[in-house]
């Protein structure tokens, strides 16, 4: 396996899971213990990437095929790691990354069945060992979590599919979780989000330390 | 190898190499003869591929790190084969497409120096059996092609790059073709344009023969 780079977490979810709201209270918390926090997300966090996901989520176009998407979702991704991830780290910022390669896992791999080994190939080409010390995976029953979604305005390309595809992303990010629990924090993400925040702080606070050590 | 597609021919060649010129002409030609000609290039071809394109060539953004220009190329592609070529090759008709995957070994390749066994891992999964039978590689001297090119007004991001970069790209189409002869004919593309359309029709006159017999 590769090397986790130390101050590198990422938020992993479905839809309606509550990663904004998470995002918000883990950028007030490192505000205020005076850690410098770089906040960016997938697809995106630059020009070429918002350009991208720009043309991923359009509703209104033409579908794209399931290669096609993988592909734009790690052009974003190459282009974030190098642009942002990995300068942020070499100045010692935090990182928090709103979703990251375990995504295209679950959505392009069990949601729209690319295959594992293509996936794999292209996270170790582009990602390297810029991987995750820490990925929380906000768990939320599929239900639940369109529910909580629906209250949002027009679904995005994306979420615009159907309970089935939402299904298998939330079996393989459990499965992903389970596959590398050293990594991985499964958040409830049914409870309140005061609950939430306080179950990824409790998986964050170690690292810090360690990060001080 | 894979097994060529009996009606798709690509045109490849660097800047001023005289290929919408040529493009003009073998139009003519099919149209001459009646023969349903679909006309198409890369990147682009797509509303998806064109959305990419327009992001590829804009000189005015940040610099495009080589493994997310590839990964867009390819996505292009990926969504081009799949709505356009295949369709277009399943119906009878002949396809033009200007530039093709050759493009990109030549200009990621050795043009922003990708590895030739990446770009071969994604050729095989984005394009499997869906090569040309015949590539017309308008070969022309570096110097001009860039004097041609540049009567055409402002560069995009790769026309943008210096002559170092058109050099390597030139070599490996020569090498690729000098590889594969039989799916490859070099055109000398400084002669004149009725001279590169003469050399054009040539090879693609025993294909007319192949098709109909």
């Amino acid at each position: 396996m590769t090397k986790p780079v130390p101050r590198f977490i990422s938020l992993e979810g479905g839809e309606g899971a509550g990663k904004s709201t998470l995002i918000r209270g883990l950028s007030d918390f490192f505000a205020g213990r005076g850690l410098p926090l770089l906040q960016t997300r997938e697809p995106g966090g630059t020009a070429l990437g918002d350009g991208l996901r720009a043309l991923l989520l359009d509703p209104s176009q033409p579908p794209i095929h399931a290669e096609a998407e993988l592909l734009m979702m790690f052009a974003s991704r190459a282009q974030l790691v190098r642009d942002v991830i990995r300068p942020a780290l070499a100045a010692g910022q935090w990182v928090l990354c709103d979703r990251y390669v375990d995504a295209s896992f679950a959505y392009q791999g069990a949601g729209r069945g690319q295959p594992e080994a293509r996936i794999e190939a292209l996270r170790e080409w582009v990602c390297g060992s810029t991987m995750p010390t820490l990925t929380l995976l906000l768990d939320v029953p599929v239900s639940l979590g369109r529910q909580r979604a629906a209250g949002r305005g027009p679904a995005d390309r994306i979420e615009a599919e159907g309970d089935g595809f939402f299904e298998r992303v939330r079996q393989i990010y459990r499965q992903r979780a389970a596959d590398d629990p050293q990594r991985f924090r499964i958040l409830d993400a049914s409870a309140p989000p005061q609950e939430v925040l306080a179950q990824a702080l409790a998986a964050i606070e170690p690292l810090l330390t360690a990060v001080r050590a």
